[in-house]
Formats: structure tokens, sequence, C-alpha cells
């Protein structure tokens, strides 16, 4: 069996690379794995953008999930953070705990990886690796340039709401894994990374959507001191979701179901016009779904007859 | 009980401090938690170091181990990464994942992690909480100026081999409870962080040691494609391991036992004033053990007459 040492040598330590035609940098690497740390040289004139996220199997993942899929997603929901900050993404460290070194699971776990590492130039800096039951502790780093990022807090009353992408998908992949498109949707979520830089100076909010559409933007309704009304018929549904019979089911799916990865940013009207158009440049739909009130931070969710739902709670790692 | 968002507030969520007289700066915090990352501002004409680790129960601390102890370890012996860059720590990211939202443990163990991060001005800045068995996964974040970042390549043949404090304590403390001042030194590592800053331009080469003297200054010899010949009688030992009547157990505590979290150094010659002057200054006793060889990256430690003695290999996460 490989030692520590030489799985890591084998699977995750790689030269930085050089950037390719129309991709982005790929330097800024002094030195990367295989020392006590990495040395990393930020831009001048950046903020740096720092967020971390444990994966365990049974909560966040199927006990035996994919290994690609999951070295797709463990980096994914971590781009997705740097998103929601409108970050470039630049550089991560992974800490793995498995049960044995299975060289299969490792050599498919990093393709997984560093295809989606790759695609948004991501350098892998640093790790960790250790038997037990198995786990995945990503650290991703971005650039942002200061005074740009994207806040929680910021949205203003009047502000538009925005949500891109659709809802639900992935929460049904979860509760119905007959259905492929949306199971799809939960085991390789694709992080709206261009999507967050885009927005700096659009958007006065945002956040990405893994806990749930109704908490997360009570997230910034919290942060920013503001309620919000929504509609719920402008939430953007996947077609397997609309077809659901059974509404609650569905409108759970949409205001409760995480995982999605979308963005919900909130814009001042004037910035409509903006916002379509980078929506068409990106080919992503962004979907304007409410708006920012003065008062409580409550979100109040309308029907097409514009009477209030109820909005299950999101999910909560230490509530039944 | 606590909502996951409660408890990271109530515990992890702390106001930026401000720096107190005679203390490191706790500045460079642009946004701390409770966004979907934090912003940082790395200083002018400095590279990043970064290093992450990932500690299980039962693997890398016993099952119901203090938790406030805990605390100091996880942060310890990232700091000690640090030290062994010359980096100066500057934030960490935290991920917790516990069997239950347990207010008491998490109380201590933020005291213990937090008593640590204030002696060395270091702010914790992001983070992450779920429900499985306990791992911690801290991320550190440090600076070094550009350029004066200590590696493990870098040992030249003739150069001095220095050890800081003592080694095989920690090891004892494993194998024998019954001695507190061992156990307090696994417990409780004091990580070398100042000496690793001022060894900035004086050390060649530079690691920490995690896994044992013998396997880390090993990591040093193959990055730096030299050997080594150590004096067995010149390795720093606590008292209560050069009491230990049977000799093979001693050396194999001083030699392959992990977890002291000293600093093993090179340097030249020519800095041995430096170093001893270095060593009054921080009270911290520096044993020069041994010499750089041209050679293969091989280890020879000799005994009190001269003859070779047997090296057990270190430890290995994946290894029986």
């Amino acid at each position: 069996m490989l030692s520590e040492f030489e799985l890591i040598r084998k699977y995750f330590e790689r030269a930085p690379r050089q950037a390719r035609p129309g991709e982005r940098s790929a330097r800024g690497v002094a030195l990367g794995i295989g020392d006590d740390a990495a040395l990393l040289r930020p831009s001048a004139g950046m903020e740096l953008a720092v967020s971390t996220d444990l994966l365990l199997e049974g909560r966040h993942f199927r006990a035996g999930a994919d290994p690609r899929k999951l070295g797709h997603k463990v980096l994914a929901v971590n781009l997705s953070d740097m998103a929601a900050m409108g970050a470039a993404p630049r550089w991560a460290t992974l800490a793995i705990s498995l049960p044995a070194a299975d060289e299969a699971w490792l050599d498919q776990f990093s393709k997984g990886f560093f295809a989606l590492a790759e695609r948004f130039g991501v350098e892998l800096v640093g790790g960790d690796t250790t038997r037990g039951p198995l786990s995945l502790c990503v650290t991703i780093l971005g650039e942002v340039p200061a005074g740009l990022a994207l806040f929680r807090a910021g949205a203003g009353p009047g502000d538009d709401i925005w949500v891109s992408g659709e809802l639900g998908g992935a929460a049904l992949g979860l509760a119905k894994p007959e259905f492929a498109a949306a199971v799809k949707r939960l085991d390789e979520p694709e992080p709206r990374v261009e999507l967050g830089e885009r927005l700096r100076g659009i958007a006065s909010a945002a956040i990405d959507v893994s806990d749930g559409f109704a908490q997360d933007l009570g997230h910034i309704l919290e942060r920013s001191a503001v309620g919000a009304i929504v509609e719920y018929e402008r939430l953007p549904q996947p077609a397997d979701v609309k077809r659901i019979q059974d509404k609650a089911l569905q409108s759970r799916l949409v205001l409760s179901g995480g995982d999605d990865y979308e963005l919900v940013f909130t814009a001042p009207q004037a910035a409509r016009a903006e916002v379509t158009a980078l929506s068409s440049e990106l080919k992503l739909a962004l979907s304007r779904v409410g708006s920012i009130q003065v008062g409580e931070p409550r979100l109040l969710v309308l029907d097409s007859q514009g009477r209030p739902m109820a909005v299950a709670h999101g999910f909560d790692h230490f509530q039944p």
C-alpha cells in the first residue's frame, strides 16, 4: 500500500500549470504542495476571500458516492462561496480522511477535483490525508479588487431580488433518485463563478443557495436589516419540478431545497437592463423574483393569488 | 438546542480585536465570520503561507480529550507549520464536525483555541460546523516577506543541524500517561513561532517535528538532496526520557516520536554564534546535533561510540 506521502505525491502534487490561451491565470504560486505550507503571491490591490467547507459521508453525500462526482462537488461548493463574494477563485487546500488508501477511489476523486479546478484556474496548493471516516475539508482562497466584494449586507429597500438558474432541482434529486437531471444537479453543481465576478458593482448583496432559497435570502435580510416580498410564480424551476402535482412538495423543493448553488442577489431597479444583458452574455437565466422592503428581516412569499405562503425552514446541521 | 448558526455566533464569531500594546497586529480583516467568505487584506510585499491540518478523534487525539486542550492543540499544530516556514501567522479558519451541539464542549474548546490565537495575534475568520464524528480541520494563513520563507529544500553540505527544545516528550506522554509533564507536552504543544520568524535569513532549511525527528529531517534531506550525520548523544531529551532504562524505547521516542512540534533546521557553520545568541534571547534551547553531508538523502545516527544506530520509521497515517 502506498504511504501517506506517496499518495499525496501521486494524486495531488502537480507542478503549477501554465495558463492556457483564453484561460485564467494559473500563477501566484511560489511554492505548492510538499513543504510545511504553500507560499502564494497575492496580487496587489486585491482583497483575499477565504472560505472553508467540511463535507461528511452520510451527511453531505451518500455513502458510496461516485468519487469523481464527489471531487467535483467538494470544490464546487467552495467555488460557489467565492462566486457569492464576487471573488475570482485562485487557490485551494484539501484535507481528506478516508477509511483506506483506496487508489481507484483517489484516482477518480482527484480527476473530478482537478477537472473543475482547471476550468476555473484554481491551484491545489496544500492538503492533508489521514485514515478515518470519509470526510473532505476544502479551504478556498480567491481575490477581489479592494472594495468591490459582494456582501450579504447591502440590500436596500426597493432593490430587486434576482436568482440565477433554477431552484429545487438538487433537492428533487435527493428526494427522488429516478430523476436523472435532478440527480446530476445535486451531484455536479455548477458554481456561478463568472456571474459572481460580473456582479461586482451591480449587485447590492449576494449569497449562494446552499441551505435553501428562503433561508439563504433570509441571511441577506438579516445582515441588511430589511424585509422582502417574493412572488412564488416567478421563482425559476426545472421542468421536473414544475411537473410535480403535489404542490406542497413542489414549494418545499423550490423555497427550502438546498444544494442548488445558484446565486441570489439584490440590485437597484436601475440595474435591470444591465442584469438582463449579463444574462444574455453569460447564457444563464437570471430571474427577477421580488423586491426588498423596509422593515423587519422577514420574507413574505406570495402565491399567484397574492396570498402569503408557508415557508419551511431550510437545512440546519444540528436540528432534527 | 442551538442551531448551527447560533452556535457559530455564540462561540466563534468575534469582533476583530484591536491590537494591545506589545501585541502583534490584529488587523488585516475586512470582513470576518458571517458571510459567504471572509475578506482579508494581505500586506504589501509579503508572500502568503497556507497550510491545512485535519485532526480526527481516535487517530490524532484520544476520545474524550479535554476540549480546552484540544482547542489549543488543533491551532498549535497549524501554527507550527507557519513557524517551519518562517511565516507570521495571521488568520485561521476552523471546520468542526461533532456528534452533538454540546455547548459545554464548545465553550471549553473555543477558550483553548482563542487563548492561543490571541497570544499570536491570529484571527479566526471563517468556519463550518456540522454534525458527525468529532473532527477538526484548521487552515492557517500567515505572511512572510517575499523571498525570506524557510523551505525544506535549501540544506547544503557542511551545514549544521539544529533542534529546538527537546525531543521525545510527546511520544512518552502518549505511551505512558503517568508522566504528567510528557502528557502536557503531547496535549499542549508550544509552537515555535517566534523562532521560525527569527530564523529568516539564518536557516538554510527548516521543518517542524510532527511525525518524528528522523522522518521529518528525512524530508529536508530528500528535498535538499543531501545526507546527514546526527550524534544521538547531542539530541536534547526531557528529564523523563533521559531516565528511561530501556534504551531501545528511549531512542525510539527521541528519534521517531511525533507530536513534539519543535523545529529542526539547518544553518551554515558561520551562523553558529547568531543561533546561540538567538537561543539566549528567546530563552529556548537550540541544540546543534549534527551536520549535512554530500550524498544520498540518508540519515546516519551515531551512538556515543560512533556506531550507526537503527532508526524506526516515523508515523504514517496509512501504514499499519
